[in-house]
């Protein structure tokens, strides 16, 4: 196979197993060609990415090495999304009766949720992450898709008992929202024990359902690797999480004069962009 | 920009648009080239495509006319994902009390929703979807993963009433497995009229919930473009639906001996794959 006809081929191949370390000796086999030209082929590859500012081709040298591609979006690229975002969510149609707002365009979206998964997968490239959680229900195409980044799996607790899942381990949390007493479970199969999880919602008001999360978390004997939300309601009541990351701050909901105003969340500034 | 680093750009930038016509102008802008060097990237980009049976690069001619990448995987492909899939689908583990399957594990892997979300979107890449819809909550893994590669729109009925949707439109539908009537519904704003919606779920039983699903479809002066299950229950009574798709097709359930028989579905003779 000639060496355009590779480059192609390789390119696809990564970017559908980011985080996943493939050997030379694969390639040199799947191409039938010379390690060292293969070699050459993946410096382009990394060059081609590292000048876009969008993924990082990481080589791990010795006798168990290769290459691993992993989704990285630079600071440029997440800060225009953001920004994009949150002059589409300050669109006054989305507020809803109770000061919420219709998020579903945004988290049914494919190309949105590839930017999304992107910038979160970015944050975390580095942090080992074994499983992405969210609760149902729209937390889970964010879960989704930064688990596709990450390549590591996602699992949803549930807030109702279902047949379907077999034996559940649950907690209870206040719904900060509702100002009430909540029940979420997850199966005992979905989470292995000493798992690193990264926590992801899609919207936070006073952080309830987030406890409700981390209380699973640990009942799992796994470890939080974080805590990311779409969007967080800046003007709620004190949080009852910290050291969350929000892609964007809503920072004002106006019901009766149909006012939102949305700018990024602290995503940017705690983001370690200086990988490429 | 040598062709070695646009193609690998051109390869990224296509993967991540699916679906979607992009002008050779806009190439040859982007890279600073010739348009015939252009045409040249393509032609490789497609015959690599093509001979891995992964894809297709659909010329568009004339003025208005350009590439678009249709992710579309050969029979082969399909058919050795599918048969792996049932293989560990039979896993006596799975069995769960009722006759249902734990099938969370799959429907949280990156990998296996890349997979079935590849051949959803080779069986309807030439039906002009406009939407993907599912109901909560575990459709919602599979109608995300088809979505990204059709690269359309995806929506989630509920089940319950939840004040951050807005208004909605809801029907009732009698859920076989349970034999009572219940009630799902989908905010008014979610389909546009007219749109041409693929209908997908995880598992069928007797397929009442798609008949809601259908009727919903129909609620939104929409049309159906065709209904598919990651998982049929063929053991089970007569079916509420016809014409639908499935991936696995479970043929026995038998809780006390722990046997559970599955196979690929009537996907692979209902699928043209002769578009490369």
């Amino acid at each position: 196979m000639k060496r355009s006809e590779r480059l192609v081929d390789m390119t696809k191949y990564l970017l559908e197993r980011p985080h996943t370390l493939i050997s030379l000796p694969f390639f040199a086999d799947r191409y039938n060609a010379a390690k060292s030209s293969i070699s050459e082929d993946l410096a382009i590859l990394k060059r081609t990415l590292a000048n876009n500012q969008n993924g990082i081709l990481e080589t791990v040298a010795g006798a168990a090495g290769g290459v691993r591609y992993i989704p990285f979006l630079g600071h440029d690229h997440a800060k225009e999304y953001l920004l994009d975002l949150a002059s589409r969510i300050e669109d006054p149609s989305r507020i809803l009766a109770g000061g919420f707002v219709y998020l579903s365009d945004i988290l049914g979206n494919p190309q949105d949720l590839r930017r999304i998964g992107e910038l979160l997968a970015t944050k975390y490239a580095y942090s080992n992450i074994d499983a992405v959680m969210t609760v149902e229900t729209k937390g889970i195409a964010l879960a989704q898709s930064v688990a596709r980044y990450l390549n590591v799996p996602f699992v949803t607790a549930r807030k109702r008992s279902k047949v379907t899942e077999g034996a559940t381990v649950s907690v209870n949390y206040i719904s900060s929202s509702l100002d009430r007493v909540s029940k979420m479970e997850l199966p005992t199969r979905a989470l292995k024990k000493n798992s690193n999880v990264l926590i992801v919602d899609d919207f936070m008001k006073g952080g309830g359902t987030l406890t409700g999360m981390e209380e699973l978390v640990k009942e799992f004997d796994c470890s939080i690797a974080g805590i990311c939300v779409l969007c967080e309601a800046d003007f709620d009541k004190s949080k009852l999480v910290d050291n969350y990351i929000s892609l964007i701050k809503i920072s004002k909901i106006d019901t009766t004069k149909k006012i939102i105003l949305a700018q990024p969340g602290n995503f940017l500034s705690v983001t370690d962009f200086n990988r490429f």
